[in-house]
């Protein structure tokens, strides 16, 4: 067990988790707890070349088990330099993006179901959140935002459908570590509702905090 | 089941592997058979630059479980661009290095052997080497050839030793695919041995062969 909490942000691309990430950050900042923000694939020097690797179109025909082994090799890296590090010493770690979306988009989103869910747990050392935050929208709103695609969100929509409807089923068998809310809902409005939720948990002595 | 033949040489560094490999490759060709002479980790562009980062000392502390993943993910990008493709049209596929190297460098070497057998055979879909040529060597003097050592020359000797002994395990555990060869008996001599052995596998029809 760590001392700092840990917190996950999930949902499609351009939901909103990084202005919420950002928003939470803050806030628990000014109330004089430490906060990391981070995010995944690419948020150590290791995952940031793995990330164009698994996103760039450039590298052209990249295998699918190929690709579900650098996005657990990034995972690993983050887990190892950054999160485990921070919950340490007692900060609170805010990541856009964890394991639940490469089991989306790796895992039920494509064929290779089998064995993701075993390496990316092997990856993070069984690490999980204390809340995930599942922004939900859905799938054509969200990426209609995003002008230049890279390989995940140029994907079709039944793609997306699919790993949205993945995230969601996640968050109704854990409704204890889970806060689904709606994206687009106003982005102060969200943001009251997240602190509502995380309140309790930085006043927890330790780690995993029972509500 | 594919149509060509798949040979692998193992062994420490410094054996003498990618001699006897090129040796092999130069004769199967003059007998008017296509040989892919190849290697791991590294021989795909993404494959080279997971290979740097795994083995360059420049990216500082990397995670054992990050290592282990991007090694898979070499592997798995190996057979998916370079191996399998020339198997199904027929060609004798011979790769300095394989899952072998793998699993006594990441597994029995190091502290991960749980796990890390079944990552490296689901990169490699399971596809196991019609013959193994393991050169064998005490770890010392293999080394010694050798002046700019990476991350993995650069461990200690009872590391070395441990994979060398891992090596010999497994051929000793399935006679039927290895050719264990004291490393240094000669090179000609050496590459008659091998030629002896590999001749029947090139005569055959199909896949795997019994002897």
């Amino acid at each position: 067990m760590t001392e700092g909490v840990f917190i996950v942000f999930e949902g499609g691309d351009g939901v909103g988790k990084s202005t919420q990430a950002r928003k939470l950050a803050d806030w628990i900042t000014s109330r004089g707890r430490e906060v990391v923000l981070t995010h995944e694939p690419g948020d150590t020097e290791i995952g940031a070349i793995l990330r164009d690797l698994v996103l760039n179109p450039k590298w052209g025909d990249v295998s699918p088990r190929a690709e579900a082994l650098m996005y657990a090799a990034d995972k690993a890296q983050h887990i190892h330099e950054v999160v485990l590090p921070a919950l340490r010493r007692g900060a609170v770690v805010i990541s856009d993006r964890y394991v639940d979306s490469m089991l989306a988009y790796q895992g039920a989103g494509r064929v290779l179901a089998e064995r993701v869910e075993q390496i990316a747990r092997w990856a993070t050392q069984d690490l999980l959140p204390d809340l995930t935050v599942l922004l939900d929208l859905e799938p054509d709103r969200g990426l209609a935002t995003i002008a230049e695609k890279d390989r995940v969100e140029g994907a079709g929509e039944e793609f997306h459908a699919r790993a949205r409807q993945f995230f969601l089923d996640l968050a109704a068998e854990d409704p204890e570590h889970y806060l689904v809310l709606p994206a687009r809902t106003g982005v102060n409005h969200l943001a009251g509702r997240i602190r509502e939720r995380v309140a309790p948990l930085l006043s927890a002595p330790t780690g995993t905090v029972e509500p």
